[in-house]
Order: structure tokens, then C-alpha cells, then sequence
């Protein structure tokens, strides 16, 4: 395909996504397929033959629409937004055409260094303490992009280990010495993302639930006692992961507290806020961030709720140097001579390769400004205090969660887990909004989630009215 | 910006793309700047208010190009290829807008769909035995996209460990018995790339460096003794990394001998072709991949040297359950009513979240047909060998190790690494082309590679003539 051909072919799918987007409120959210569709429309085999684009583009309506649940509709309100936006796709092509690969400074100079920048202007944005910062720390904290929160709480937990097989053992880089892996401990609240129970397990360590109160946040004093247990036991507390907006209800962990538990007992803290970190733009937030100057990383992704498409999640070490010695091995072919003058980003995160992903977060913040991004996310956090509004109206219903950012947690009052479920289910087969529900401690919630960035109030009225109307349809006596 | 914008922003985009991609010839394939020169060009802060795209299109030229290394130059020899196409980067447009995250079949049953059929043909192009595939083995085994090798690697790593902690301890899920961890022991050549010793580190296990013959191939009797003295020391041998194309040199482990090794010893064979794997859709290459059918887990990049952008790693398991066990964590907001029906590829992956990358390897399969994909490939090796040709002309030159894929391996004959050394930093100084460096049984060897889809013989010979005059500037005796 030459420059001529990809004009045409691009100029298309430019035209194709405005439609699309434009137009994503007339699809069904959630779409009817069974397992196995795809097979019987397309062939079993790649086409030796190369084919003409346009068949390829008339197959998206024919062969992936039918089964896209669109994320984007105005009626998506399951699990927390993903970002979609068209400052970010445009950049995202910029970063396809030059397509080169970041793991060294060296291996493209711009793809590090707009990396840095643009981490420490989100940085600033949410006014994160200035030792994470890589200007401010004068290179000793920093950002870095990561794929996925997940793999920042990765990185986090192996950088912990790291530091602590540092303290307790003759050889840092191998675990032999005195069953040692099998005596760390970490922690994290029972309410944390299952991302953080499976950091654990691809750790080979033992992590950890801590029960939370009735507000569903981890406490300063059950940490501490659970980490006082685990010493006289003779075992090592490593590594504690707070959450800032858990998936399940959005809760908040007592971060202060926490934050001085992990100093006395020199414990690494890990912040992890995916979701509501975003929100830390907005001034009246940033109380539920107050004592990160007490942790040693830090994780949102820009990619769920600021308008950053996936993949875009922002870490911040305070000391980089401490995943520097978990990650680096070195070898001759990616030496250079610019080596401890500019981070390399190969040795921050899991994987070699990386693209060029900070053009987005560039394009992103520059295009829309932090006001217009400070914006969104009021408009959305107002959105779902007008849900909250409509459910309080209807004694059918309860808020089981307070409602602090885009997420209202509720069930029908009164009645049995089975009958919640059968509301959920009953809701989402009828394909005119898509959400999901929650377990805590036991009980079966509703979970409704502000995440389209087209979503609008008639939107949240079409949503609240569909839930009435399923509620009506199951239980009519009411 | 609404979508009026978009298009006007996303046609100059492609205009920019079209131009850069075209003239990438003129500009100089390394950068000249240092470390830091992207903060004298940007502000320190990201603007309160929203700017013109107009004005972030003219920074392009202005902050990012002066530091951008010219992966797709076609004088850009180092490393190996990354993927740049057209019909790539237009599919990663469609993937944006969908904007899906498809950690669950439900989440958007066409990502998950498209991906299982996909790497099926991908499989059936490159001769794969069917038990790796999807269809054929009725979904015990089967493809998914990794972002990358070295994540491919730990998760079949991380795999293995479990299969052995199921054999071997009362609870598979937890390390704690028996000094289980410090027990286990991997397997790779001394010439495979780092991340492998990076995933041994990650994984908290040995791994041990296996010496390589004349060829710098891993031998099956070599592996054998290692496994058997670790075996008679009491530790627990699980996992053997075979190395496809080396990055050092291309070399091929003899992974025939290998794969019997590992069954005779019933160990986890991955194996690592992330370069070289693309050219046995080529017929006459697949004699280097015979043995595969004994291995557990086999990746290789499309979006090396398959022309699908970055990122797009491709990873099959024979028995996907395995992978399952050791990264299943089931949150109650993930479940749906179709698991057991379809592959969920959270459980696949280390990260949760995935975009919708299948839609690239689908595009390029279709619009280029594997006819163009395999003379991509041949193209690209047979450069290679007319760059050899050149320097078996000239005696200053030796050859070092055999040429089989797109990248040679030369040095000064007769001259000290220091001297080899002084050539290669002198050639990127010189600023035409780029190239790096590898070390293979402390020898110093330059390297080599064809990698942009741009190079044609011309720029062979510019490469092969410009190597010629830095050497003779610098020993002008000769």
C-alpha cells in the first residue's frame, strides 16, 4: 500500500469513526452474539492473495460491529470508563508512523524525554508531592508510563522484594538464601482490585486481605496489627498496597494512616487510584490524597477517566534507582553512551519494547487544557450526584456506598442477593444500558458508572428509567 | 473537539505521515541532541487552557523530530526491524475509536473472537502443529497477543512454575512448603536475549546459562547434563527457553534435540522466535523450526518483521489451561455468563486490561496476503546476503557467524575489539547509517540488519560503501 493508497484508505476511517462515534447512541450497548460468531463469517485461513481495503472496511459493519459492546455509548455504565478521545487516536497514529521503540534513551531520544516532561506536568496537575516528580527530584523520583495498572502494582511489589532481599540477604539477585521469598508478606484491603491479589501470586509472596470498616476503607490501626502479627511470626511485611476508588464501590483507604504505618515499620507503600486518581486534577479531591507524601509509588491511569486512550497508565517512584535494581540486566547491544544522564525505560517496567505513548498524553493535555479535562471530570462526578438524586426519590431502592466520584452503588432494599442478580441480568438483556455488579462483604450490589464522555443528563434519565421499568417489569406487586 | 475537528486534524495527520514516510531518506537516521534538550522546548507545565491543534501539529517538527531516531529509515540497520505499515496503522485508528477493553469475552466478544481466529491463521501461514491452535485442537490450545517477547517469556515462565508447584506442593496457589522457589531451576543459551534472565529474576528463580557449539546453538546434550547435575543436587529443573534467531547473531538453537531433552526430563519447553519467526511463513525456513511440536508455549512478533505496528506479540500454548491456572483470579465484576465458552484473555496476560489488537494482524493479512508478507521476508534476506557478498570482497573484513536471516555479523579482521569498537562509534557518528554492537565469547561484532520495509539494494550498497570509508578514514594504512 503506497502513500496515495493510504490517504484514501485513511481519509475513510476517519470518516468511518465520525460516523460511528456520532452516531453510538443508536447501537445496542451490549451486543447478541454467542461464542464462536466470528468463525462463521470469515474464512479459515489468511488469503494468500492480498485483498482490496475496501472489502476490508465493508467487513467492520458486517464481522466486528455485531459483536462490539460499545464502551462509548452513553448508555455504557458497567466497570469505570476507558478513555476515547480524538486528540488521543491522532496522536496515536503520529506514534504508529514513527513507530520507533523506547527502551533506551538512546533508541529515540524524544521517546523518553516527552515521557519525562509530560509525567511531570500530570504530575504537577494533581499536585502529587514534588519528590515524585523527575524535575523537582532532580531525576531521582519520576514517571513512566506503564501498559496497565496492573503491571505498576507489579512493578511496585518486585521493586519492594528487591529491596528487601537487599536488607536480608549476602545476594540480592537470587532468592536462596533462608526460604526467603516464602517470608514476605504483603498487604493490601479486602476491597483492592483483584490485579493486586494476582501481583501477589505471579510474586510467588503471600498477600495479605485486610477487612475494612463500615465505610469499606483500609485503617491505619488494622494494617498495623496485621503486620505486627506477621513479625512475630518471624516473618518480612514487604509491601502494602492502599486504593484510592476501589472497583468495587469506589471506597477510599485511609491513605494518612496507612501512610505512617508503612514508615514506622518501613514497610514500601504502593498507591494505587486506576480510577479516581484523574480526579486529583480538581482541587476539591486532592483531601483524599493527603499522606502521599508518605508513599514510595504511585499509579492512576489517564487512560480510564482523562481522556487518554488505552494504553495509558502514569507511575511515579519516588526513588527510581529502587526499580532500576530490580529490572536491570544490561546487555551489550542496548549500551550507549548517554547511560545515567537520561532514564533508560526499559529497566521501569516489565516488558523491553515500548512505544511512543507519551505523544497522546501531550496531544491530550495540550489540546484540551487542564480546564476542559478538570471539566469532565466535574461534569461526570455532577452526573452521577444526579442519579444518586433519582434513586434516593424511589423507596424500591438503596444506596449501599457514599457517592464520591463517577459510581453510584446501589440495590433494591429489602430483597434477596438472587433477586438483585435477577434485576442486573434482567436490566442488561434488555440491551438498553450495560452494567455490572459488585459483591461486598456478601452483599450483591448494583454498580451504575458515569464513563462515556457523551453521556449527558437526558442519558442518566434514559438509564434510571430503564431501571424502573425492568424493576417494575420483575416485581409488579410494588 | 467535535468531529467536524477531528477530520480536518486527522487529514493533516495523514498528510504529515504520508510526507515523513516518504522523504525519511533525507533526514539523518540518529539524532544529534542531549540528554534534557526536550525541557529547553517545552514549558514546565501543562496550559490551563486548551490550544489549536494547528499550533501541537507545528511542534512536531519543531520539539519531537530533532529527537527522534529513525527507526524506518531505511539507513537504520541496528537492532532488529519494528513493524511500520499503512494498512497497520489505519486498523490501530478503528481500534481507538472502538476504544474496547477486552479482559472478558462479554467485554466485547469481537476482540476476544477476532484474536482467536486470527493467531489460528497466523498459526496454519507459519506451519505451526495444529496442537497450538485453536480450531484444531477444539480450544485446548490456542494463540493470543502479548505486547511483547519478553512478557510471551514470563508468562510461560510463570506457567511452568505452576505446573510444578501442583505437582509438588499440597497448595499450588502458595509457595510456602519446602523451599519450593529456591528449588526451581531454568534453562536457556548463553546467547538468548536478556529478557529472559530478566523473567528468571521477575520469577524469583535460577536460571542458568547454557554454553553454546561453534554455531552458537544451544545443544541438547549440554542441556541435558545441566538438567541432570540439578536433578542429583536435589533442585527441581522446569523450564527451558529455546532460542529461534538469537539477537546477539541469529542463531538457531537445535531445537529438535532440545524438545527431546525436555520431554525425556518433562520440562516446560518455551519457545523464543520473537525475529525470526515471521520467516517461516516462508516454506525453505521451516527446517530451523523442526522440534516444535515437543515444545509447551512458542511466540514470535508480528510487529518485528510481519509489518504489524508495535504492539503485536504473538504466543500459542498447547494447553491454555495451564496458563489459566497460574493468573486466574475471578473477581465477582468480571464474571459473565459465557465463561467456559470462549477464551477470557485476562487469564492469558499479565496486564488485565487489552486493546483490540487482533484488528492489526487482520488488516495487514488481508491487504498485503501472505504472497506479499513472504516477499517481504525474502526480500529482506536476500539484501542481506548481497551485503555480505560486499564484504567477503573486501579482506579487511571477516565474517563471523553464519548468515541465515536479514542481519550479518562482521568484524576487522585481525584487529582488537577496541579497534572494531572505534569503527562502529566512528560509522554512528558519521551519522548515516546506524548500526550496534554485540558480544559474542568476548568478541566485539558489529552487526548489521535490514530493517526498515523502505531499504532497497541502493541503500545497501550506500551502508556497505560508507562502513567502507569510516574504516579507511580511520586505518588509513590499509
Amino acid at each position: 500500500m503506497d502513500s496515495a493508497e493510504f490517504t484514501e484508505f485513511g481519509t475513510a476511517m476517519i470518516q468511518y469513526i465520525t460516523q460511528y462515534l456520532d452516531n453510538i447512541r443508536d447501537r445496542r450497548v451490549l451486543p447478541t452474539v454467542q461464542p464462536g460468531y466470528i468463525q462463521d463469517l470469515i474464512p479459515a485461513e489468511a488469503p494468500e492473495e492480498g485483498e482490496k481495503w475496501q472489502d476490508v472496511m465493508k467487513d467492520i459493519e458486517r464481522v466486528i460491529m455485531p459483536g462490539v459492546t460499545h464502551w462509548h455509548s452513553p448508555n455504557f455504565h458497567a466497570f469505570y470508563p476507558t478513555a476515547n478521545s480524538y486528540p488521543a487516536i491522532v496522536a496515536d497514529m503520529l506514534s504508529g508512523a514513527i513507530a520507533c521503540i523506547g527502551f533506551t534513551w538512546m533508541s529515540s531520544p524524544a521517546c523518553t524525554e516527552l515521557e519525562v516532561v509530560t509525567l511531570d506536568w500530570l504530575g504537577k496537575a494533581i499536585d502529587l508531592p514534588p519528590q515524585f516528580l523527575s524535575g523537582p527530584s532532580n531525576g531521582k523520583g519520576g514517571g513512566v508510563i506503564q501498559g496497565t495498572a496492573s503491571e505498576a502494582t507489579l512493578v511496585a511489589l518486585l521493586s519492594a522484594r528487591t529491596r528487601f532481599a537487599k536488607k536480608h540477604l549476602s545476594n540480592a539477585r537470587s532468592f536462596d538464601e533462608d526460604n526467603f521469598i516464602s517470608k514476605l508478606v504483603s498487604y493490601t484491603s479486602e476491597q483492592s482490585h483483584s490485579s493486586v491479589e494476582r501481583a501477589g501470586m505471579l510474586g510467588g509472596v503471600k498477600m495479605r486481605m485486610i477487612p475494612t470498616d463500615e465505610d469499606l476503607r483500609m485503617r491505619g490501626a488494622d494494617l498495623k496489627a496485621a503486620i505486627q502479627k506477621d513479625k512475630a511470626a518471624g516473618l518480612i511485611p514487604f509491601f502494602v498496597v492502599a486504593t484510592l476508588g476501589s472497583t468495587n464501590s469506589c471506597a477510599f483507604d485511609a491513605l494518612d494512616e496507612i501512610g505512617d504505618v508503612c514508615q514506622e515499620e518501613e514497610v514500601w507503600l504502593h498507591v494505587d487510584a486506576a480510577y479516581a486518581g484523574a480526579a486529583f486534577v480538581c482541587e476539591e479531591y486532592r483531601y483524599l490524597m493527603v499522606g502521599m507524601d508518605k508513599a514510595d509509588s504511585f499509579n492512576f491511569n489517564p487512560h480510564k477517566w482523562m481522556l487518554v486512550n488505552f494504553d495509558c497508565s502514569a507511575m511515579w517512584i519516588k526513588d527510581a534507582n529502587e526499580v532500576v535494581e530490580a529490572f536491570n540486566v544490561d546487555p551489550f547491544y542496548l549500551k550507549h553512551d548517554m547511560q545515567g544522564k537520561a532514564p533508560d525505560y526499559r529497566h521501569w517496567q516489565i516488558p523491553l519494547g515500548r512505544r511512543f505513548r507519551s505523544l497522546k498524553l501531550w496531544f491530550v493535555m495540550r489540546i484540551y487544557g487542564l480546564k476542559k479535562i478538570k471539566e469532565h471530570i466535574r461534569i461526570q462526578i455532577r452526573l452521577a450526584h444526579d442519579f444518586e438524586q433519582m434513586l434516593r426519590k424511589d423507596n424500591r431502592f438503596e444506596i449501599v456506598t457514599p457517592v464520591i466520584m463517577g459510581l453510584v452503588c446501589f440495590r433494591l432494599k429489602d430483597k434477596s442477593n438472587e433477586d438483585n442478580e435477577k434485576l442486573l441480568k434482567r436490566i442488561n438483556e434488555r440491551g438498553k444500558i450495560h452494567i455490572v455488579p459488585a459483591k461486598i462483604k456478601d452483599l450483591y450490589i448494583i454498580r451504575f458508572a458515569i464513563c462515556s464522555r457523551f453521556t449527558n443528563l437526558e442519558d442518566v434519565k434514559i438509564g434510571w428509567q430503564e431501571i424502573q421499568d425492568a424493576t417494575t417489569e420483575l416485581f409488579p406487586s410494588k
